[in-house]
């Protein structure tokens, strides 16, 4: 027998109208106290009328403190459904990216919160961030197997969200194994190998795919600026694409080593220059040197990683941009991304606007793109839609 | 000697900001009264305190009086700016699209607000929707023949703004010729044939070509429908890149005689379906016929063309995506076009989000996208950007 949680009227509506979080405040906490659920358990949610509206997995001392998993109240997680959700996912992935490199599972937006699965080809690369997941992590392991056969699969548990669900943080390859801990991967037609081991989250951002495709439309001679180039996604495939030159700016010397890596398993080492240091001081060394480019792009991490923190991350997204746009030559393309969920999707481009007017260029938005389609948005949940990438050209003034 | 128009001190900071329309209520008409300036003419645009901010173009009749055309006092348009402009463009579209099939002139975009020009490789379409450009009318043709030489040269100057400025509509081949009234085309690999003397506008909508190039990727071995089919943009590349067939629907017979020659022409007319009539109703008959489709395109023309309309054109869309959505196998996919400027950004997803509650489908949102880069965005100017087509995947309710 599951348990329950009672909504209150208020969040109702939300709930019906397609969102899956339900926040501690909207519980009936009388009818059904939270404190007496167990994490990571699975409730049927019911509406404050009684009536059953689906299964939600909770996580009682948190704000968000139960997602919905089911609309139908008798079907809660289990191997079987993690299989078909499996299924599902990697349908609506294989018919976009046929070369099997993509964010399998995407949390929410494919109906299994908390679960994260990169898949490089024969690599499957597992994140787990909730209580839920991790009890379940067993049955995860054998619907991949079950689904995709993969030859190779590693739990990458070592996420920020794992420590507030009280998860201890582990890297482990629960199956086959990894040459040089590392995943070979295709992207637009680009060879890469990503540090699925000791790399960032998964070790590679497939997110931005769609929009490197766009910049690898016009690079031909170009020369390039990737800042934040982390293992060289923008910068190798641009390179790839007949860039003439490539700059990559990383803080990290051990991201550098990587784009040194893809750049040569691609051919292109010889148009390579790497910059190792913090980027905004990078930008003003090349800037005082009188350095010049005619495509920039910069991709920081989440400058605005909670909502508190929106003034002093659109100041530094404002920042970054105008030490970029000023590197660009008189005729440039600035291509400029954010993955902070709380930038509001018409501030970057405005924000290019202010500056060009400042700087006095004339801006004109080419290109607005967003995560590729193995990143599904519940539209019913604005933050499935995090990641911008505004491609401006950048002229004088008219 | 020029005249000048002075603005009152609310008008100046959007300007500033960036945008180039000066609205009849923002005239200092007191000073430069607008009655005596001359339709067409250009004017020196002076601020509030006298100091001047560029040169404009002036339409005194009209509710948006006037365009900014630069924001250099002494820069008017003339041969030499038309070329340079031309050149500009030209560049910036080649970049992104070799073929030379393109929107080569976007209006306000490109510093020459009433002009529109079409390339189709060696033939240039131009369409004049200002007394201005109309009174520059042999220069834009000097123009186009110094920057790219083409083979051809119409003006399809029929469209509906010409009225409004008191201008005669009148289509006329000004150079070269053309074989059976179309010109032909390159989008995104598969050829087609354009009526650019007999069809809309300048007989092809570039605007859609990135979005057409995301269904190419999600069609082989498919059933597709495409609504409002014109002369098969949409639906002649699905069944080029493998759909198994593809049903167009428009109410114009002629536009399916063109599709059908572009089926020809590709060697798919064997896949293709033609049904003449109303959207509308053809939807609702294809489905009492118990029709169901893998991919259902809606690309209608603007239900939103005022203001005003924004109520009424909101239920249509409503009404047609209901219909669309209903038409879709198990796990289908619904591509949702609008080129209403006056529909915000958001509200095709939501609506599609309602939908999917309605009819107790989860919908995913796997692309949003725009028009293309030939039809660059100013930032500061909404309306330059009134392209969306929302691409969702249509499952069952979790």
């Amino acid at each position: 027998m599951h348990s329950t949680l009672r909504l209150n009227a208020k969040a109702e509506r939300r709930l019906k109208g397609g969102h899956l979080w339900i926040y501690s405040n909207e519980v009936d906490t009388v009818t059904t106290p939270l404190k007496l659920m167990e994490p990571g358990s699975q409730v049927v949610v019911e509406m404050a009328n009684g009536k059953p509206l689906g299964v939600a997995v909770v996580s009682p001392e948190q704000l968000i403190c139960a997602r919905l998993i089911s609309r139908n109240p008798q079907q809660f997680l289990d191997a079987s459904l993690i299989v078909h959700r499996l299924q599902v996912a990697m349908s609506g992935r294989d018919l976009w990216y046929p070369h099997q490199c993509y964010r399998w599972v995407y949390g929410d937006s494919d109906g299994l919160p908390g679960l994260v699965i990169d898949r490089f080809g024969d690599v499957a690369v597992v994140q787990i961030s909730s209580i839920t997941m991790e009890m379940h992590r067993q049955e995860i392991i054998d619907a991949i197997h079950k689904v995709a056969k993969p030859k190779t699969i590693v739990l990458k548990n070592d996420g920020k969200l794992r420590a507030v669900e009280g998860l201890p943080e582990y890297v482990e390859i629960v199956h086959g194994e990894l040459v040089d801990d590392c995943a070979p991967l295709i992207e637009n037609d680009t060879n890469f190998m990503a540090p699925v081991i000791h790399g960032q989250k998964t070790g590679w951002f497939y997110d931005h795919r769609e929009n490197r495709a766009q910049l690898n439309r016009l690079v031909k001679g170009k020369r390039v600026l990737d800042v934040f180039s982390y293992v060289g996604g923008w910068g190798i495939q641009a390179a790839n694409h007949g860039a003439a030159e490539v700059h990559c700016v990383d803080a990290s010397a051990q991201a550098l080593d990587w784009v040194e890596q893809n750049a040569m398993l691609n051919g292109v080492a010889d148009k390579l220059h790497c910059w190792e240091g913090d980027a905004f001081e990078a930008l003003r060394q090349l800037k005082d040197n009188g350095e010049r480019f005619d495509v920039v792009v910069v991709d920081p991490p989440a400058f605005i990683p909670r909502r508190k923190d929106i003034k002093a991350g659109e100041l530094a997204y404002r920042r970054l941009n105008q030490m970029a746009m000023r590197l660009l030559n008189k005729d440039g393309i600035l291509v400029s991304a954010s993955c902070s969920m709380h930038l509001a999707e018409d501030r970057l481009p405005d924000m290019i606007r202010i500056l060009g007017r400042e700087l006095d260029r004339e801006v004109m938005i080419q290109h607005v793109g967003s995560q590729g389609a193995d990143h599904p948005v519940i539209p019913a949940i604005p933050e499935t839609r995090y990641l911008k990438a505004v491609f401006a050209r950048v002229l004088p003034t008219r």
